[in-house]
């Protein structure tokens, strides 16, 4: 077990800031609340973006770029909205060494101004359906930060789209939120709930949020993207009018859709272990480290660094990219350098020592288990993406089944109470509370309404709380 | 010629401002001095991006980020930095409903936080060097905004190196410049000169401010890219030591270099002409447009679109990407869907009419020339990247061609002023003034020195402006 990192069964929030700095994935800004996306912890971001990026061109959509300040005033235009996001804001009241006329808000959010302009370039139904998306940095002032989890910045992706109809714009939401789940399950090995948001968890000034949630291995919740069907809300807010093919003025029906850096947070969560950060291979920056071995410099340098060199060659050619490195570190114990990957969540360690040599092979040591396999050179260019693909499988496959394993029922509050108490992680119940009766369970028990699912959607029965038939099935948690 | 486009030769500003209007590549925001980059726009910043993204990896560096929020005392602990950019700085005042103890500025570049960041991560040697890179937002409060060239906020990148010796840190600053000029040069089709900047345009806190400059097509320079190098300066500020081999404690070196999405600006006032935009095809998102026409439904339908499906899934294959479109506009006529590729710069259009669906081929369009190429479908594979290639060396030829016609050379002040006020453009000249004769300069003729260029450094000659013998050559020229 590794010394610099105090074990989640000991103390998980010291577990959780232990990884991301033995693994130097970030660091705390000199302004509170804010953060340094460290190189190891932004490549990741970075691989994290080119999956979601590509599902999103994929589906149409194209990228842009809006302004990061907003009027004040803007904010103002949807009642929910103002509401929810005002407490929140930074504010900028002075620029090029003047007091500004209006005071300017660094966004924590994009529909207003977004709203703005497609109220510019929307006229007629010929101009319909936007489907934009933009990547960028968001500012909510945060009291109590949490790397990666909740800071007062953060990049995220802000998908935003105009429909003429809206059948089209409910689509929308929902495929962006299967485009979510398909990236989350298949490439950040997340395997998520889709459903619908409460009530009281809905986003300010939507109609209908949709999100993916997933559990972390403290068995508490993590929204990891949202959807929302905004309606006609910011539409008129907004004055995005059409002429439709009729003739006649139409409000269009919007929708907004977003991931952010939390994500990290929650592949952190997932997959690590008391050793360090555990990555998905397809999301790993790294996905294999050569780490040549002698103590004879000559057999380094003659012999073992330029096998290591076509390997390397022949491994990158063959996963498409700089995935893999060789470690130099010569100065450090060949114990110490095994260590320092394994706490970078380096997916496969491939040993190249003297007796690897002798054999023509490489010793592979699995991040995930710690399984040895042995690798005949001339087999590497496809046992390790095989490989990797094992790794992949099986930290989704372990996560899923972690989920489950701490996913229970409850017919009655007592019931509900006692899961919460005893074990943890998700209930599933049957519930018809309001938003009032959401924030009263929440004190008692300090879990919420997660989402209704989608999976067997039509399913009623009787609230666990309210006692009234006909209730949705939900599933509540303590949450992140 | 263009009807919504004024010509350059009337009114070069509204002409650019046309150009960008015309093709939909960006829009100011409300508030004022920002910009909107629109999905034309930054999909080409996109481009851009990658290439230098590549670059930057290809030579060893990762990318991180950095805070958006900088503590204003962080500003005034370099003297000179401090004085350059706190005129334009926005202040945040307030955040989360409280006024804040210290007032946060808005990143208008990232020296001070990084230094201070590096001062945590740097202790020994073995820490050095550190070759770290960010694509962010950075706000420069602007009182007379042009779109991409001069707006509050702009999109950039920002590289910052630190070194344990100065040999090394001017060898980075450097091959950084290198890597701009070749990516400006190959991909962008923007023949740039390299060069060292006078006293008096270096940046605010280096030691040497290195440039790519290059000519507009009204004969204005624009500086696409800079490197400097920061000698310890910003270390001294920040506290960035380590402990040397020998065990001393040494204030590291740094660099810093930077190109943003102004270059965009760059590319339209090379390229474009009265027409509108004009794209190089390695920058350009859509590399060709397949434009079906036919008046009757039924042949378009059963014949033409399926043949364009098949012919643009193969052009996306040999372009290696999604660089192929097909234009479905049906509701316009030919001469409209053709303008409005014309306008929007893309590269290749490829009509697929009644007689080239009969003769199996494409009429091919060149944007740059108006040129008209007829091509079988069974060459489009091989002949429409060959033919984008061809556009990218004429559009880059063309443009050096263009500087050296304008090239003049003075020996004296009155033959500077002549040129200048005759014929505009760059004027080489041996100068060995100072910051104040510069500014002198600039008074009278608006014109100031671009750079000491690299080629045929050693020259030295009598100084146009003081009589001073042993002056190096230098570059003057009116400039965005
Ligand atoms: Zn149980
Ligand atoms: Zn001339």
């Amino acid at each position: 077990m590794a010394k610099n990192i105090t074990p989640k069964e000991k103390d998980y929030s010291q577990w959780y800031l232990d990884v991301i700095r033995a693994a130097e994935m970030a660091d705390y800004a000199p302004v509170r609340g804010c953060m340094v996306m460290r190189p190891t912890g932004y490549a990741i971001w970075e691989m994290v973006q080119k999956y979601f990026d590509d599902a999103f061109k994929e589906t149409g959509h194209v990228n842009a770029a809006f302004p990061l300040l907003i009027p004040q005033s803007f904010l103002s235009k949807e009642a929910e909205h103002v509401e929810g996001f005002a407490p929140e804001c930074a504010v900028v009241t002075h620029a090029g060494g003047e007091e500004l006329e209006e005071p300017l808000i660094i966004r924590p959010t994009s529909e207003t101004v977004i709203g703005h302009m497609y109220s510019k370039w929307v006229q007629s139904w010929r101009d319909l359906p936007i489907l934009i998306n933009q990547w960028c940095n968001v500012m909510r002032w945060e009291k109590r930060p949490r790397l990666f989890l909740r800071t007062s910045e953060f990049l995220w992706q802000e998908g935003h789209t105009a429909h003429a109809t809206k059948e089209e714009a409910v689509e929308e939401t929902l495929r962006m939120l299967e485009v979510y789940r398909q990236v989350m399950t298949d490439d950040l090995a997340l395997p998520v709930i889709k459903g619908e948001k409460s009530e009281g968890e809905r986003f300010p000034g939507a109609d209908n949020t949709y999100t993916c949630e997933t559990m972390m291995s403290d068995k508490k919740a993590l929204q990891a993207g949202t959807s929302h069907f905004l309606g006609q809300n910011f539409a008129k807010a907004f004055d995005i009018q059409f002429q439709d093919k009729d003739g006649s003025m139409q409000y269009a029906y919007t929708t907004s859709w977003g991931v952010s850096t939390r994500l990290i947070g929650a592949i952190i969560m997932t997959h690590s272990d008391n050793d360090g950060l555990v990555l998905p291979p397809r999301i790993a920056p790294q996905k294999a480290v050569i780490v040549p071995i002698s103590t004879s410099g000559e057999k380094l340098e003659k012999e073992i660094m330029p096998k290591a060199a076509e390997l390397k060659a022949s491994l990158c050619a063959s996963l498409g990219g700089r995935f893999t490195t060789i470690d130099t570190n010569f100065h450090m114990r060949p114990g110490d350098r095994f260590f320092s990957h394994l706490q970078k969540g380096v997916p496969l360690r491939l040993e190249l020592g003297e007796k690897e040599f002798a054999a023509e092979r490489l010793r592979a040591v699995r991040r995930d288990t710690g399984g040895r396999i042995d690798i005949a050179w001339s087999d590497a260019a496809t046992a390790v993406p095989a490989l990797l693909d094992e790794i992949q499988k099986n930290l989704c496959g372990r996560a899923l089944e972690f989920r489950r394993a701490n996913t229970h029922r409850a017919e009655s509050f007592e019931e509900f109470k006692e899961i919460l108490e005893k074990e943890g992680g998700f209930v599933e119940a049957f519930f018809g509370g309001s938003k009032e009766e959401e924030r009263a369970i929440k004190e008692v028990t300090g879990a919420t309404p997660r989402c209704y699912p989608f999976e067997n959607e039509g399913e009623r029965g009787k609230c666990f709380y309210t006692g009234r038939e006909g209730a949705r099935k939900a599933i509540f948690a303590k949450a992140y």
